[in-house]
């Protein structure tokens, strides 16, 4: 479905070609000032054709909200958004070998098995413009995020190709281990990575690599992936629903959703597979002492969690809840599909086959592009997390103390022994003031 | 929240040491024949203590039928399995240092900040015990799967901390290019793969390492990681739910919803991104012939799609939409948390630090017993995405046919120029008659 | 929430001083033909302002899609539709005495303590306004069901006030038992009851005392109330979900979603309390032989139902399953909250009272307007249960034929006995061929 | 499905004849005492056989905690209750008659139509057993709702046949109108009702003639229905959610998925149509100063509302959100479809017809059974949408205040003017301090 998130729930809409594209987002928290000045700057880093290295194509994406505002304010109320297509019948797309062959590696095959309806952009939703819904979304999710806890989110390409900014080697099979990755996860911000457009790495020496990489395959009309990493900063303990929706599920459900994806991983990932327990497991140490941030959740008295690790291979996930170190993960982009080097296929039906050449100029590498998409929906991600255990927390602030004895009788298992033994730690609701 | 799926819709309920664990299962279709003896085994495959490698806690898993069956058969009515705990308060977990230290990696930390409520298991619902209601939901799901589409779910241990069996090389960043590899996935059964229990990994060589290695890391009462790549096969094309639920966005739900798992890839994955697109791009073909499977579909003569793919570095899914070539993905899993060796870390408090040493045997490597689980969260997938399917499918085939020219008015973008270059291509639609 | 159905989604926002008001209709069938020329008739019945009787504000309400079809056609992707509001800004609304007093009986309060934020129009979503984007999906869902199914949903005004077309007797507690009104909800159509706006009760006699009614109640400057009942006829058996979402329990939601709704009852409703079991038994008897209709269905060779009931109590539904004999259930609304009398009431803050007097003309009496906002609602319910039902029909199909004897073991419950008793009629699933 | 709720979200499983029947809880608000005495009592008021005057069949319907407790104390994770079904296979059920035809007005057809397999109790899941899910659930929603907000819930039987505790009358054609019934539904208590038993309502002279007319029609082998009326009280304001779950939306459907019924009326219901506006608006008090309840919400120092209603013909409910007043509605149920006399109708071939008569003493009047039930469904109404709203209130809390004047630009709609009668009240949110 088109719809993400339980208590945050976006539903979005629209395809190239259509008349508008936008979203509805259900749940956002009234009381909040919002206007279309908090959305637009992330809907123009998401925009194409901001350099020479990424498709020309330029579209405007004014957002315009249609409702759950008043003066500026948000009323509680869905806000409907809507950005208008401009070219609403490319003629790229509409020749008449596009019509014969379904692309390679694109959706337009999928779509027409799909739905049995063959659509003149091919696959219409799996279009990277569908990704404006969720981008206007998390705008708003962004604002509250910062606003209620000072969270931030920090996206970045860490790979092209080949090349990494971290490449795996054997004393750090995993950056989960390496301090200088550590060290940048604490302090990279937007401002630092977008000082890098068009390649969007926050190194300089790996931007211009990459930025020569991409050059390249631009050349020869060719195409190639990357990764981008992404760290949440400042998420509060205690996120994360399990079983099935913990912290990490949802980030994956989440990345995997954003269009060309091929990979995630949280924390240590695949890396970290190689590393032994001893070393990978990251022990608990005391909080430092730091100065509150300025955030609703600081001004309401939310304490901070007393413990942190050590170490974070854990990509500040345990269990599949937050732990209040930061999350960082990493997504693998595949090459675009859309090529200019000629390629062999078959036909629709099947009949015979003929080579397909896409004309116009294409995005050799998405990969920039995709950080604002990350950024997107991990804030969509972390909000939901965030509303749930904060409506938990909330129902149980209005129970009554625990006894430190239970006389529980028809369901203790384990006999007195088990009684005497037991534990029950009411301290450390995390966000709730002790009871 | 501890439900899964949309249509075939999974709840699970239960912690170590509470009386039972268990699911109830909505969607079932009526009129399967079911009965204990579809669920057991498996539940006996996930079920640890299968060797000296594994830990030895012997839990007998037998799973008992509530509802939902009668003489055999399903009624469509929500099915509730149990599994009785045996162990209902370990002894293992009861001693105070637990109670003092939460152990590093585990969940005890996060499920306190949590919930407020420490449990005497630690961290509960993050126990491996948890997925017993999650194999046998989906035991049921691949009955279904295969009575009525032929579809096999094979999953295998990929890798076993640096040891793989097909390590990334230069010709082959990703084994999605390696033509072993390809014809491995073709075929491989769980048979072929219990063959070398208990490392689960089809390869004499490979597994014979891998036991070593693991056994290495027992004797060093250490851990150690690994991967677990799954396949599965005979998918009926058009699955996938645009543009959230993607079928590898679940997937990657899915699999991150495992207990220890750290990173997904589908197809050419994290490797492919270093591989050009004009060798990446699967070209389309008409698909062989092949003889019908004895299945439901092909009966009802639902025909398989007419083109598939020369090559395979999709992973199955385009778009977010299956192709009908064979999905084949990989898991990364961290290496367990508990380990015997001693670690200093912080008490719940935080005010003073200690050494925390585990007692008992415990597991070196999960990634052999994650293979069912692997399974299972699959066959979960795929059934809630067929079900999606098959009912947009249903609902369309009641549609009149299509006429090839339709006056469009007010809807029409694009101009008299795109009504002329209009392509209705009503062919196609898999598992339904065409119009 | 503001979406409602799970397989037919609709997602609506807006109020009334924002910039528009619409919806997205997420899993719509590809394949339909659909412009707003099939939206825009059922628009404009729901609009205010037809006649002398209903408030005279004129919105034009053009619903104009913005995506989910291409050329005419449902893409299967999700629709959104918009209609701009025009009064962005009333005056009525704006004056000084609004923004002291919540308005008795209306939404201004309960918004106020629910959300913390105050609208400029109290309680906006509140407003009928709210119901467009209700009323614009519906017709996609009307057409589904009248093209796939023949399915056809008529509501009328049966009362206004104490005129009843059908008052309680000591003969006929309840309509379902009077041959007059089963005859009336047999036959009547939309075009009959439009014959009879702006009153829309489909009795010359009754409608003509029910417009003196309201004429007398607009003079008075007050209000009343009203009974709407709607059929819905065509529909096949086995729709509605046990055990929550009972067909009767969705309609129940949906109607009592409708601004000023206070009451329903389906079938013999709370007069049907007062009828003895033996006669509001409805007894099975043979289906009559009727020519098929001209619906996808029927030529799909989708069966009707082999019985149907004698007399229709019921209302079409048991056990929350339609029966395939007509639903037909009845609405209560209250008497319009805005009057043009004199009230006293409390400030917001509560430390003073005073008399509030509303300005301008209001409607005397909603019952008319309500009428398609009913059939919305009912086509929303409808749909929704039989996609679910028809996925549940086509999972269940792929499946191989029951034995008649079936070996089951473990799960039989009741012994030998049973199993010799056991009866596993596999006929009359509705919808599909027997296997 | 057989799902009930987004929060506290309830899934039951279970028919007659099989092992058991239950539930599973998830969302249920951790750190809370509960143990298999909560919950028992109401599970022994649902159960049949308490009087001669309904079923004797005798089902013990002990509850047993599988999950989700430890120590008498929720841990915040799923809930899972099992209750064991003694009569796994009654005889009187399994007779020949009752294989070859459809029950009158039961589910056994519709079952058989929807499902293609025929349960040997006919519709399984419609039978009257499956509710003991939801009340062994609901006894976990009303223990906090009662330790968090005070909030009591007491249903009532109001009428049995004709025979009604407040019939309507011209003067008052709903009970909202008379003090009698007012001043009933403040102080009624389980008690109270159940002082009543078998016929459960609370005035002496009603019960006794309601208990004659029960005896009268169960001499006779025929049955009778009758209504309950439920009375809400200390639910705070500003529950429910538009616009499609408002709060009468959700009763509504909570109250039609119980077996047998058959209408829903919230505050002056289906009477109230017949009063004219002018008397039925509730104009708006200052809410009376009285002694603050001993609950977590007071402790907490969350507020009362501020202003009250000086009638109640709301029902506690405006614009779908809650008011703080009393909520009160009433449910019509059937007569029940199992009577002793005979009956004529067809097989379920529909080839020929019989008379079928019921053997075994049957229930000829449900409705005091069904007063726990609507208690138990109304329970998981509200705290379904207490949690919605507290998780909203939580949200908003850790928002900065709201300026007075907000400099609001592209999304203020009216212009200048507009913005100078602005007014952003915002006090008033319920359950928070004020801001």
């Amino acid at each position: 479905m088109s719809t993400f998130g339980e208590y945050f729930r976006v539903t979005t809409y629209g395809e190239s070609h259509c008349r508008s594209v936008g979203c509805i987002v259900d749940g956002v928290p009234p009381g909040m000032e919002l206007t279309e000045d908090d959305i637009q700057p992330q809907m123009t880093r998401r925009r194409p054709g901001q350099s020479a290295l990424t498709t020309p194509r330029n579209e405007m994406d004014l957002v315009e909200i249609q409702s759950g505002t008043e003066f500026g304010v948000t009323l509680g109320t869905p806000i409907a958004m809507i950005v208008r297509n401009k070219d609403q019948r490319p003629h790229d797309y509409g020749n008449s070998t596009m019509d014969l062959y379904p692309r390679p590696s694109h959706a337009d095959w999928t779509y027409l098995e799909k739905y049995g309806v063959k659509a003149s952009s091919g696959g219409g939703r799996s279009s990277a413009r569908e990704t404006i819904g969720r981008v206007a979304a998390s705008t708003i999710a962004e604002k509250y995020l910062k606003l209620a806890h000072g969270i931030e989110i920090v996206a970045f390409v860490s790979s092209v190709g080949g090349l990494h900014m971290f490449p795996p080697s054997a004393t750090h099979p995993t950056p989960s281990t390496n301090p200088a990755f550590l060290s940048l996860i604490e302090t990279v911000t937007r401002e630092k990575v977008d000082a890098f457009v068009p390649v969007r790495c926050p190194d300089a020496a790996a931007s211009a690599k990459m930025a020569e990489l991409i050059a390249e395959f631009r050349d020869r009309h060719d195409s190639i992936g990357g990764t981008v990493t992404c760290v949440i900063r400042n998420v509060p303990s205690g996120l994360g629903e399990p079983c099935f929706d913990k912290m990490e599920a949802m980030l994956a459900h989440a990345m995997l959703s954003i269009p060309a994806s091929k990979g995630f991983e949280v924390g240590s990932g695949f890396g970290g597979c190689e590393v032994p327990g001893s070393i990978h497991n990251d022990a608990f140490i005391l909080a430092p002492e730091i100065p509150p941030l300025e955030t609703g959740a600081s001004k309401n008295g939310h304490p901070r969690p007393k413990l942190t690790t050590k170490t974070n291979n854990s990509g500040g996930i345990q269990g599949g809840i937050t732990n209040g170190a930061p999350i960082y993960f990493r997504v693998a982009f595949k090459p675009p599909a859309t090529i200019g080097l000629a390629q062999q296929t078959a036909t629709y039906d099947g009949d015979s086959d003929g080579v397909l050449e896409a004309k116009g100029r294409h995005d050799p590498c998405v990969v920039p592009r995709a950080v604002p998409i990350v950024e997107a929906m991990a804030a969509l991600v972390v909000i939901d997390a965030l509303m749930a255990q904060q409506a938990r927390q909330i129902s149980r602030s209005l129970l009554p103390p625990l006894k430190q004895t239970i006389p529980a009788r028809r369901t203790t298992v384990g006999g007195e022994d088990a009684i005497k033994k037991q534990h029950i730690n009411d301290h450390g609701v995390n966000g709730l003031k002790k009871e």
